[in-house]
C-alpha cells in the first residue's frame, strides 16, 4: 500500500501523529496543528483531549479513495503538535493561539472546542484580508452572549463578523438546526449569512448543497470549519452539545470532496469530546473530514 | 439567550428538572412526570433510569428551533416528579400509575418501558374518552401474550384496543419493522390499525408521513406515544429491544413538527434505558422530541 | 408468539445459541458455526469475540419479519458452536478451518476477521465449483500484500480470485469506500468485479441496488460475505476498520431481503468486534442480517 | 493444561456455558443453573443478564489453583440453562423459581437479584431441613419492608428466617456495611445472626474470619449465598446497590477457600447486573466464587 | 425504612437531590451546593458534571450506617442547588463563588474542580477566622505555579495558606504520593503542614490515622476538603488527574467516620469527573464522604 | 515544576511520548518502545494498543515522587516508536522483534502480549548473558503448551528457561494465584524458581516482599517483566486474562520502588488492554510501574 510508506508497521502500530507523518517540520507548507483549548463551552466539557484522539484515528485515513482520488500524502505537510495555552485564562490563551497561528502559512487545526476559530481566523485574516467561510455546524455560533459570557463557542462567529475577519456575504452554514433566539438568527440572517439547514440537506444531495455552497463563497480566499456536531448525534456523539436531526458522514464527505472549486487557505476542526465517544467514531469522523479537505488542497496541487 | 431564564447558569449547570424547569406545581397546565416502571420488559432492563437521563438531556434542549418556533417556555408547564408504584408488583403499580395521572389534565409522561402507556392512556380515556394514537415504534405491541405473560411491553396496545381506550381507526404505528407473527398482524391491521412501516418513511419524506399520520387521526383527541426503539438503533441505542432499519431523528423530527393539526391531549416517551445508551444521544433524542411535542402545544396556545 | 417455542423463557433469559436453537446436531441441513480467528486485522483485534457477541443479540431476532416472511425455524439449522484453531498459526488454522468447514453442506459462519472468508471459500468452491459473490464491504479487500504481510483480511480476496475460489465476473461489492490505491482498485476492476460504491448505495434505492446484485451474480451458485464495516461507524462501531459514509441498517435489510432470486450456497458475517460496540449495536446488525439470510433459505424451502 | 479438556478451543473460543462445560443433563449431581429474575430491586436493574455474563467470564477460571487445590472438573456437574419466570408476575416466578430448583439434589444458582434465594431456600429447606447460613453482603436484607413492598431483594432473609428455612444461630453475614435503621438491625441480631462487618475483615485476616465462620454455622447443612456486592465497588461495580468499604476479591477468596469444613448443601451467586460492569471484573469474581465453591466440593469427593 | 421518608418511590425513583432532600430552602442550618467550576484543571477535564452525578449516587446513601450511628436526616439540611459562574473567566467566577459561599452559614460543597477550594475557603475564613484544614488528597496542591498558570486546581493551597485562610500548622494531608519537586515539597513542610503518606494509611489503620488528624487540627474550627483522587484509581476512576498507590474507599470511611472529636465548620467534595466512571462508583464514593460528614455533624446536634 | 519542560502545555496537551519526551534517538542510553504484537493470547485481545494507551496515560507520571527521589528526566532517554512486525505471522515478528531489541543498549518495551518477553530476554540474554527475573504476574507463563499451541503468552518463560536465558534459581514470580494444572507447577519449582503467591503479598508488607526479591536474584543482571494482570483486576481491568486476588497498585509500587539493590538491565510492560480499562487506569497503573523502574535507573545514574 503506497500511501502508508512504513512497511511492517501495521495500522495499529502507525506513529500517533496525524496521518502518522514522521514530518513535525515547521516548515512545511500546511501544518496541522492542535489546539487544546476547552473552557469556553457551554455543556459537556473534554475538547482538550480532541487532538490525540484524532490524530490516532487519522492512522485509519489517509491516501486516495474512491470519491478523493488525490492524495494527501502528496503535499508538504507537518504535525507540529500541539499549541501552548494558559490554563483557565481566555484572554491570553486566545492571544496566543493567534500568535502561534500566525506562525504558519497554511493551518489545519484540531481543535478544542469552536472558541479556538476566532484566534484562528484573526490570524489568517491578518494574512489574507476578509475570508470567506464554510461552516458545517448544528449551531448558528452567533449568539451576542452565552450565559453572560461575552466569548464562548456560541458567540465566535459574531465576534469573528464584527471584527471583519469574515464577509457574511461570503459564509455559508450547514447542518444548522439548535435551538436559537429569533434575535439571533434575525442578526445572523440580515448580516447576509447563508444558512442552509440540516434538513434541507436530507431533502437534497451532496451535489447540489456542493454547488451552492461554491455560489455562496465564490472565487475568493475562504476558511473551512467544521463542527463535528454538525454531524448527527448517531454519527458523532463524541461531542459536547450534539442536536437530533444531523448530518450522515455520507453527507458531509460527499459534500466536502465536491468543494474542489473552493479557494480554502485554512481548516479547523472542533468539538470532538473524545469522552463521550464510541469506537472512537467521532475522531473517525473528524479526520476523515480533514484528510478530505487534505485531498482538496492536494488536488491542487498544494496548499498554497 | 432569552429561552433560559437563568443567567450564569450554563446548561451544565442547570438544574436537572425537564426543560430546567423551576416550576414543580401539580397545578400546572400541563404537567411532565416520570413513570420508572420496567419489569415488564422482554429483553434489557433499565428504563426506570429514563426520566432522570431525558431531564438531564432535556437542559440541551428547550427554545425556539429554525422549524419549531414556537417556545416550550411559553407554556404553563411543571415537571412535577416521579410518580410512586409498588416494586415488584405490576397490578398495584399499574392502578397506582393510572390514579397519579389522573390528577393531570395534559400530562408528559417518561417512562418507563411501554407498558406504562396503559394506565396513562386508562386515565386519559377516562378524561376524554375514546382516544386516536399517533405511535411511534418498532414493535407494533399487540401481542396477545409474550412468554406466557399477558400484560407486558408488548401487549399494551391489544390491551388498550380491547378496553375502548384507543379507536383503532384512529391508531397509526410509525416505524414498525419487528418480527412478529403472521397472526398478531393479521389480527392489528384487522382492527384498522395503519401501519406505515420503517422502509415507508426512509422512501418517503416527513412531510409527506405527517400528512398520513394526520389523515389517519383526523381532528379528534389524539394521544402520542413514542417509543424510543421507533428510532434506528445508532440513533437511540439506550432502549432495551432495539432493532435494525429504524427511524433517524431527522425524519422523527421532521415528521412531529407538522403535526400541528393534530389535537394532542397526551404524550408519553418510553423505553429510555441509559445504561445501554452513549454519549447521552437516546436521552437526548427522547428529551428532543418530547420538546417538539411541546412546541406544537405552544403553537396552539398551550395544552388546553 | 409462535417464533420462539420456548415459554417462560423471556428473550433475557434465552439460551445463548443463535436464535436461541438447543439444535447442536452436526448433520442439521444448515450448520451455523463460529470461526473466532483475529489474528490477521490491521487494526483493532477483538474479532474472536464476534460469535458469542452475535450469538447474544441474535435472541432478539428470528421470526417472520414484515418485508421477511420466511421463517428462519422453519428451517433444519444447528448451531454447532466454535471451530478449533490453532493460536497465533495463521497457515495452520487456515487449514483447520477449512477442514471444519468441508463438513457442512451448507454453512453460516461467524468471524473472527475477513481472512477467515478464504478458508470457508476454498471449502465452499471444492464442495460447489466456482462461485459467485455478493460482498458487502467498506474494503475491496484485493491488496496485493498489507504491510508486508500477504495473507491478512485485507488481501483475502485476491488470494480467492487467484485461487479460482469465486468468478470476479459474477462477484460484486457493496459498500466500498476504503482508502485504495490506484494500482489495486484498477486489478480489481480488470478482473471483472462490479463495484457498488456506498454513494451508489444513498443515492438509490435498496430495490434498484439488489436488482443490480441479482443482475451481477445470476442464476449459478453464490456465496456472501458481510463485513459488518461495510455499515456505517454509526450503525456498527463494534469493528476493527470502521469508514466514514457506510451503510445503513435499513438499507442493507432492504437490499439483503430482496435477493430472493440469488442461488446462495453459504454465507459468513465477520469483523464484528465487541470490545468497540455499543447497547450490542453491532452484533444485532450482524445477526440480523444473517437472520434475514436464512429467511431467504426458508423462502426456497431450505439450505440445498 | 489437562482441566480444559478441548484441545485447539482457547478460553476465547470456549462455548458460553458455565466452565465451558458440555453437560446440560439434568441428572448430574451438581447443578448450575441461572435464575434471570431481576423485578425486585430497589436502584439499579439488569442482574436478569448476571448469568449469561457469569458463563462467559467463567471460562477464564477453572481447574486447579494455588490455594484450591482441588478441581471442578472432578465433579459430575452440569450446566442446565435458566429457569423459567413470568415476566411482571412475581408471586408466580417465586413458585415457578422454587418448583424448578426441587428438582435438583444440588444446585448452583447464578441471579437475578437476591430475592432468587428466597425460593431457592425454600426449596433447599424442603430437601434438607432448616439450614445454616454463610452470607456475603453489603446488606443485611432483613428488612420488614422496602419502599411500601413486602417482598423485595432487601427482606428475602427475614422472610427465610420467619418461615424456619433457616437457623439463624447458624446463619453469619460477612461483609455488612449498608445504611440500616437500628430497628432492623436490633432484629437481626435478636434472631440471632451473627454480623462480620466489612471492616472486620479489613482489620482481620481471611483465615481467621473463616474460623469465625466455621464456628457460627458448625457441622449441619448450610447453604452459601454470595451476593456481589459484598464486595467493594472497585472490585464488583457491576451490581445495583454498591456500597462503599467492601471487601476485595482477594479477602473473599481466602476466605470462601477455606471453608472446607463446611457442609455446603447449595449456593447462590446474585446482583451481578453487566450493563454496569467494566472489563467483566464482576462477572469473572462471580465465577471465580463459584469455581472455589466447586472446589469445596471436589475436596469432599462430590456434592453428596 | 425511617431513613427515606418518600413511601412507594424506590431508591431508583427518587429525587435527584443530594440525599434525595425535597428541601431546597437557603434557610437551612446546612446548605449542600453545586460549585460546577473546572477550568482550572491540568489533565482530564469534566468535573463541571460531578454534582449531577453526586447527587445522583446521594440517593444510595444516607440514613444510619453500623459504623455511623448518626442520621444525616436529623439534620436541618437542604440542597441549594448550583452556584451561578462566568464561562471562560476565573477571577469573575471565583469571586461569584465566594460571594455566594458567604450566604451560607454551613455549606457542604461539591465541586468542580480543587481550585473551588480556594473561594469556599475564602468565605469560610471571612466568617471564622483562620481554619485548620483536613485535606484528602494524591496531590499536595501547593505549587507555585502550574504550566504557567498561577491560580489551578493545583496551587490552591499555597495561595489559601499564603492568604492566611488557612493555619498550616493545623493542616493535614492525607494519601499524598503525587510527583513533586523538592521546592514544592519542602515549602509545604516548611509552612508546617503535616504529611500522611498514602502508604502510610496503608501501612497503619484508619484508628491510628484518625488520631493523628485529630492531634494535628486540635479543638479549633476546621474544613474538610477531599479531592476524590486520593482514594485510588481503582476506587475512583471518575476523577482528572488519577495517582496509582490511594487509598482505598473502606480507609478513608474508617478514618472519617472517626474524625468526632473535630470541629468542622464546612467541607468540599471535589474533582468527580463522570465521565471517566464507571457504574457510578466515584460518585457513590464522594456522596458516602458527604454523607458520613452529615454523619459527624448529627452527631453533635447539627451543624452549628 | 522544573519536571515537565514545556511551559503552557498542560498534561493534557502534552507530547504522548513516553513521559512526553521530545527525544526519539536511537543512540540515547535508554529507549523506550513499544512491540504491539498480541496474536498469541488466549483471552481477549487487544494489547496491541497497550504502547499508545501507555504513552498518552505517561503525561501523568514523570518527576520525583516521595518515595522515589529520583527522577527519569536526569536520564538519557528516548522513545523510539514502536517495534515493526509481521501481521499473523509469530515466528517472523519473534525474529524482528529481537533483531530490533539488540539495537539497544537498554530496552523499556511496552507489549503487546506476554510472549513479547521472549523475543527481549533472547536479545538481552545475548548482550548480557543468563539473566536473572523479577516477574509480576497473575500467571506462572511456564506452560509446555496452550490449547495444542507451543508458543504463547503462556509458554513464555518455560521457553525462557529452557533456552538458558534466564536463571531459574534467580527468577521470582510474584503475584501468582491462577489455575494451573500441578504438573506445570512442579515444573516450575523444580526448576529453581521463587513463587511469591498474591497471598503473600496480601499477608506481608511491600517491604519484606521487596527483601525476598533481592534475595532471590541476588547481585547478578537482572531483567523486570511486569505483566499487568499481576495487578488485581479492580486496579487493572484492561486486560486479556485477569485474575481475581491480585496485587493493588500500592502494594506493586511499594515493592518495585524498594528494589534499588537490584541490577536492572531491561524491562517490558505487558498485557495492558485499553479496550477493557475505564479511566486510563489500567494504563496509568502501567506507565507508573515503568516510571519508577527510570527511576531505580535514575538512582544509580543511568540505565548502563
Amino acid at each position: 500500500m503506497s500511501f502508508r510508506q512504513t512497511a511492517f508497521l501495521p495500522t495499529f502500530a502507525a506513529r500517533e501523529t496525524f496521518l502518522a507523518t514522521a514530518n513535525s517540520s515547521t516548515d512545511a507548507a500546511i501544518a496541522v496543528a492542535g489546539v487544546p483549548l476547552d473552557i469556553a463551552t457551554t455543556n459537556r466539557a473534554g475538547t482538550r483531549d480532541g487532538p490525540a484522539a484524532i490524530r490516532r484515528a487519522s492512522r485509519m485515513v489517509g491516501g486516495t479513495y474512491p470519491d478523493m482520488p488525490h492524495n494527501p500524502y502528496d503535499l508538504d505537510f507537518a504535525d507540529v503538535g500541539n499549541f501552548g495555552l494558559l490554563m483557565g485564562n481566555l484572554d491570553e490563551s486566545l492571544k496566543m493561539i493567534e500568535s502561534q497561528a500566525a506562525e504558519y502559512p497554511h493551518l489545519i487545526a484540531m481543535g478544542g472546542d469552536h472558541l479556538v476559530s476566532l484566534p484562528l481566523l484573526r490570524a489568517a485574516a491578518k494574512r489574507h484580508g476578509r475570508l470567506g467561510l464554510v461552516h458545517f455546524d448544528a449551531h448558528v455560533d452567533t449568539w451576542a452572549e452565552n450565559y453572560g459570557a461575552p466569548v464562548t463557542h456560541g458567540t465566535n462567529f459574531r465576534i469573528a463578523i464584527n471584527e471583519g475577519l469574515i464577509d457574511p456575504h461570503r459564509m455559508v452554514q450547514i447542518g444548522i438546526r439548535c435551538r436559537v433566539d429569533a434575535g439571533t438568527l434575525a442578526w445572523t440572517q440580515e448580516q447576509g449569512v447563508t444558512i442552509i439547514w440540516a434538513e434541507d440537506v436530507h431533502l437534497s444531495t451532496p451535489c447540489a448543497i456542493a454547488e451552492r455552497i461554491t455560489a455562496v463563497v465564490g472565487s475568493g480566499k475562504t476558511y473551512l470549519t467544521f463542527d463535528i456536531d454538525g454531524l448527527d448525534p448517531s454519527n458523532a456523539p463524541g461531542t459536547g452539545t450534539p442536536e437530533v436531526g444531523g448530518l450522515q458522514t455520507w453527507q458531509a464527505r460527499g459534500i466536502l470532496t465536491r468543494l474542489g472549486a473552493v479557494n480554502f487557505v485554512g481548516m479547523d476542526l472542533v468539538e470532538v469530546s473524545p469522552a463521550y465517544d464510541v469506537g472512537e467514531i467521532t475522531s473517525l469522523a473528524g479526520a476523515s473530514m480533514m484528510c478530505f479537505y487534505m485531498g482538496l488542497l492536494a488536488a491542487r496541487g498544494g496548499g498554497a
